[in-house]
């Protein structure tokens, strides 16, 4: 089977076994989605891409915002980012308040919350237009328009007390200089952001190629930093199932509870799935699935 | 630079910088051993070696003999080696108790002490004669005898009151099924093994190599098992700094507080330091720095 | 010694020792104080009264507070306020965030803050103007006029932000009703409240005598609710130091960070201390220090 | 109605209504008892008894011993008994290793596990024959011989792989002198005492009278260790249920695993109350009950 082949048939190989799973409720926004959204989009770093199901349907691409906003910050700011946020897995869910009380205020990682908290405060300081200038770095990696929903950036505020408690928490630490609403409010807008797979594998495709976008050729972060997300991916991108991902799946990646997940083969290519039903971890529970099969078929794994 | 030429360049570099770090103390053995010890080895799996300083020198590999015995028993007992221990990063120190309380007694993964331990528990209840199996396993691989050495096995046990805690509490929960004193002799003897960076790199050479040991051409264990250890070490391997040797060195791997550390490049080679002083989180000092700068240098890391 | 005797003789013991600890600096109203400042005021249910030092010295009474909004409280909602506060010691710091995200929400007791933060959501929900209302309540008592110092509320809610971390965290649980910014409106303005020894001795008697006040008549809570409070006091008035409170002074009472104690004597008396240093522990160094002489002396511990 | 109709009509009551919880079952000789058993016996400073239903059945005190061995320890050592043990509240189960880890080894009080195989290993290093030398202790209080059973110690030792896990934790921070299963022999023996309630409000008459048993006059504790045991007790003696007893009962107590409860009105009496069946915190559902209705209805809470 060439790779087409096999994306096809394990989409309607998954899709033809129960859905199983949740669809995030927290937010009215999330809710609303078809439970059957199922879609898969493969891209190469040498321009091949394949795709199955509804690989072009938008969806809320939630926390896989934090692997844009943490190369923008990374970039910025350089290695003292280190000084305000660790690298090491949390073992932990993903909104977690109990480490920061053992740890000072320094969140475990940039891809939970607190940490992905720290990053937009990060950006808020290094810029003078925050949200404008966040979304032309994401424009310009491929030169498509990428836009915040303001309907599902107002419900995750409306509903977003625990984001509240931990930016509290963490200002208490002085581990954040700007006003919390003004964190929160680029907190909640950087996790609206509405794309498709073929859109997210396209983003993210600089992480498979040393930093360098292969279409546009934009050196989005460096080399060296590339492999860093990508290591930072693998050890945090799936909260408290990371572990299990990196035995299951074998590459770096990261999950968003709208049901998508982002996963990075270094050199390789950038695969993205969308289902909105996640498992109790909070992640895709098709996207799951569909992964461990494709990187056991294609013996893809990094490991 | 070749690569024989960059190990030793790098040995020198790290050797001529301040040596910090402790040495591990619990136990008299390991106090004996020289600071000053500073070897590497590299064994690709086509039969390439390369190395520089104390590459020959025997030291005591503790805790990366765990590799070996998670090789064994998941090959012996296979996917249900799962319901007794999990495969998710800790967050705490190798020897913390804490996660059992809240998580019934299932460690959270096979490269902890608690997770070593149920592995123990699982290889003594499958084998005839446990410890003489084991290294026959072990000696099979290569051809080369491997042995446990009595005189530290026994110093282990004399201190040993926090595993002798760890394993009866494993047991209160239901998850050791043998007698505690016979689970601890066959734990103590597994981390008594000493080994030379030469002969380590050789013993894990068929991480590297989908399981099959390069030159022996013995298949140690299955392909998709080689790749789930793999990913086992990059998430597991360095108890709460396995996220910082992600982003550093990125590689899998496996430290022990005898200052020993092995990594591993998938489909390329495998890698062996050894130098006895840790840093704070207990793997080697020198080890780390010398990898950190080998993987960038080589441009070697697998993310 | 009569009681008047041994109030001067301790008072002027422990002034000769020396004065550790630290002034509370987490609000500029706090650390202004004068921290020589050392009163302390007795006051029998038979309405005998003593005192020694700076006894008509107002200061800012911080947590003490807390005893009377939960005195309103558990008069105005009865038994149903134990299904959205507990009643158990908390063992952790007074703001700690830890157990709320094991125990869904439920405050350990109505003393620590989180639990004092939901008896103010009670009282906002039960009241029409909650803070004229509560300040009504405390007049009622002892006739004297009671208010809160906009300053100091105004300080506290500057620096607040742990507590904003808590309530967010708290109605993310769905344990606060009302709006956070109101409830902790409310709340730091019910630690603002500055009164002498001698008032806080004479606003807190009822909890001495079954819960009537002994000169005004008035019953300001039941019996029974009179020795629960007294109870609350005594296994959680002094966060994670009322082990030692009990151990070693064997009264029921609450300490405030502005370096005030209250304790009772049921069926005796009720005593205040005012002294602002405070020990690790966050309770007055010199007021600890002066109880336990003084409930040693007059043997009157309630064990 | 006089006390012993109050002890007579709640007794019934209590009878009357539905038998609830469950019996200890982790070890077979506390599963053998009968779950109707079901008395009480009171006893006055002054030396009048009152009791109601299976008061003179013995059934295994087990943790209330705790109590002894902290009397004799205390008396023993004095002081320096608290830098082992710490006296507050643990907040959590009694058998928990949580808090040792982050408190270094030091019992959270001397009536959880921990901290009462703490006072073990104290007594053992005092004492030349510990067990035949605590047998005299408590004999010579009542004058009555009190013995171990056998039977009970051996069957906590077979099943008491939490205990040994507590000890060996507790030896590998310094915190144990002897050998483990010397202090555990000790400490298994303590828990396998039977009492009936008339004996055990007998035995422990001295705390209810400043140290001095009324009717051997023998000076058990000092006056001082008195109050202190009683404010243990009143913070510490039931689990993360002492806030809870304190708030319903208002007396210091101790309950024990078999379903037995020892509560003390200092200055006034001791009062013992068994019936095997549990509540979910491990205290006796009946007793509890009992007691809630026995100190409100004779109003003699010490609050």
């Amino acid at each position: 089977m060439d790779c087409q082949e096999v994306l096809e048939f394990l989409h309607q190989q998954v899709k033809d076994e129960k859905n199983e799973g949740k669809i995030a409720s927290y937010i009215p926004e999330l809710k609303k989605v078809n439970p059957k959204n199922f879609g898969v989009h493969f891209r190469s770093v040498d321009d091949k891409t394949f795709s199955a199901g509804d690989a072009e349907k938008k969806f809320s691409i939630q926390s896989i915002a934090k692997v844009a906003s943490l190369s923008m910050a990374i970039e910025l700011v350089g290695g003292q980012l280190w000084e305000r946020v660790d690298v090491e897995p949390s073992g932990n869910a993903f909104n977690s308040l109990l480490q920061l009380e053992n740890e000072n205020g320094i969140p475990r990682n940039p891809l939970i919350n607190s940490g992905a908290i720290v990053i937009c405060d990060v950006l808020i300081s290094e810029l003078a237009n925050p949200k404008e200038e966040f979304l032309k770095f994401l424009s310009s990696i491929t030169g498509y328009e990428v836009n915040f929903d303001p309907t599902i950036a107002a419900s995750e505020k409306e509903e977003g007390y625990r984001n509240f408690a931990l930016t509290n928490y963490l200002k208490s630490f002085g581990n954040i200089d700007n006003d919390v609403e003004i964190v929160l409010d680029f907190y909640f807008s950087l996790c609206s952001i509405k794309l498709s797979c073929a859109e997210l594998s396209n983003l993210f495709l600089y992480l498979a190629n040393d930093g360098v976008h292969p279409k546009s050729k934009k050196q989005v972060i460096s080399k060296s930093n590339t492999r860093r997300i990508n290591a930072i991916m693998s050890t945090c991108g799936f909260y408290d199932e990371a572990g299990e991902f990196a035995y299951r799946v074998g590459l770096p990646g990261k999950s968003g509870v709208g049901g998508g997940i982002l996963a990075i083969h270094p050199g390789k290519y950038a695969i993205a799935i969308y289902s909105p039903r996640l498992n109790p971890k909070g992640n895709s529970y098709r996207g799951m699935k569909f992964l461990e099969r494709f990187t056991s078929k294609t013996e893809s794994s990094i490991f």
